[in-house]
């Protein structure tokens, strides 16, 4: 199933994108895709509940705005640095454990909704990743148990101001929380969709050209591996994100180096997990 | 006026502590202490509606729990190495701008919740902090709109496990997230009964014993300052919490170094802010 969120912001309303790509609006469920909707078993009680009430559902036009699918997540984690040939590309060695860094879900947006260059940036970079969702309370889980606690998959660009990163004093944070830093979608993907997430191929295009191309299978630390790490740091809450890692390409990492100009437009893609779309604008030309 | 929240965890109501220190229900008022609580003037709302409904609101039994006093803040942000002397203990320099770093806000606790040492920690440390309560988005402000965007202060224990956050792989939040690290309150006070937050006496015992004792005049980025320069980094958010810092006197500055072992009573406070105090246990002793 592909959970969607539809509607302006703060006007956000769920739905389902159909196997013929139809949008269907379930308001009518009565729950919107959030941590109480994970944690009661809202994947299955909406499956059964569509299974009599499908048609009834609303077609969603295709005008009307892609939300980001999951709404407000607790927490937004990052694993730094998970793909081999990036580690290097950004001058680091592939860590030895998992690294970890928050972005702030304030950050997060829809999939094809405009990505604002921050204030006074000149570094402004892309990453294509895979995105956890988590279904299940996580705190202190082997490998073997993780998979249990997951509820999908998402698409995230984790932009990234690479002056406000790593210039700047102390964490990584600063450079990976400015808005609209965080597109999610176009939706979640359940996780019986998923055969095998660590063998999709994943890619990232500016203004239609390859900057990004690789495969999850090229990750350092696999799925089950971050959540059971991650969960013996902080208890992971139902409808949580976690961002897997970037590979190799990008702006950061190219001779000379290319970051993000007002104009510029930046697509990107997870075999299985669709495509988005942003549009980069100044901040002094945000709407 | 002081905000606290009562009640088991995943019960818990909102109420006010009077004067005399009586604390009442405000239940039938309609709105926990939340995002649109703080967006949508709930503190002055809130204050003309117990002008007429104060008698009729039900008095709290002082053995009810204290909860954390604002209900699922969106971000609880920190700002590292802002006391001098405390910098100094850390073995690091003061920096020239505000350090940043996330805690998880699944770590939110009561103010007198035990401590749970994670599993496998032998560095759990305390740090006494003011806590700021963001009361209307901001998003590039300057030091002079500043404190139009807060509500008022809270008290904040920033339990830090040292290993975790300093040894191992990667970005401090990995030492800030465990669970219960973040005990807040007791109570919210809003900004017009703190004069000064420039000049608040603060401390931590633990077992009796004095540890830390300054006053907030030694932070080094002041209130105003912190949120001026987060806000250009990301939008803060009505009921975030911005954990300012803490002054010398941890248990990693001392020496021999001191850290939490179980059956640790930790009590601090803040001139204005109340008390709060935690005792430590095992993480195979948690209830």
């Amino acid at each position: 199933m592909k959970l969607i969120r539809c509607g302006a912001p703060g006007a956000e309303f769920p739905g389902v994108e159909l196997k013929d790509g139809t949008r269907i609006d379930v308001s009518a469920f009565g729950s919107d895709y959030d941590e109480r909707f994970f944690e009661n078993n809202g994947i299955s009680n909406l499956r059964m509940w569509l299974e009599k009430h499908q048609n009834e559902c609303p077609i969603i036009s295709e005008h009307v705005r892609l939300a980001p699918p999951v709404k407000k997540p607790s927490k937004l984690i990052c694993i730094g640095l998970n793909y081999a040939r990036h580690a290097e590309e950004s001058g680091a060695t592939v860590p030895d454990e998992p690294v970890i860094f928050f972005k702030a879900t304030s950050a997060i947006v829809g999939p094809n909704d405009d990505l604002i260059i921050p204030k006074n940036s000149e570094k402004t970079d892309w990453e294509v990743e895979l995105g956890i969702v988590i279904g299940k309370k996580a705190s202190y889980v082997s490998k073997d148990e993780a998979m249990d606690h997951v509820a999908g998959y998402v698409l995230h660009n984790d932009y990234s101001e690479r002056e406000f990163q790593l210039e700047r004093a102390g964490q990584w944070v600063k450079g990976k929380s400015c808005d609209t830093f965080a597109p999610l979608g176009p939706y979640v993907v359940t996780k019986d969709e998923i055969e095998n997430p660590h063998n999709l191929n994943l890619w990232l295009k500016l203004n239609g050209e390859i900057k990004q191309q690789s495969n999850t299978s090229d990750m350092v630390f696999d799925v089950p591996t971050v959540i059971s790490y991650l969960s013996q740091f902080m208890s992971l809450i139902p409808g949580d994100i976690i961002s897997t890692g970037t590979p190799f390409g990008v702006g950061m990492g190219l001779k000379p180096q290319r970051y993000v100009k007002p104009g510029d437009e930046i697509e990107l893609g997870i075999e299985g997990l669709g495509t988005s779309k942003q549009t980069a604008r100044a901040w002094e030309e945000r709407n």
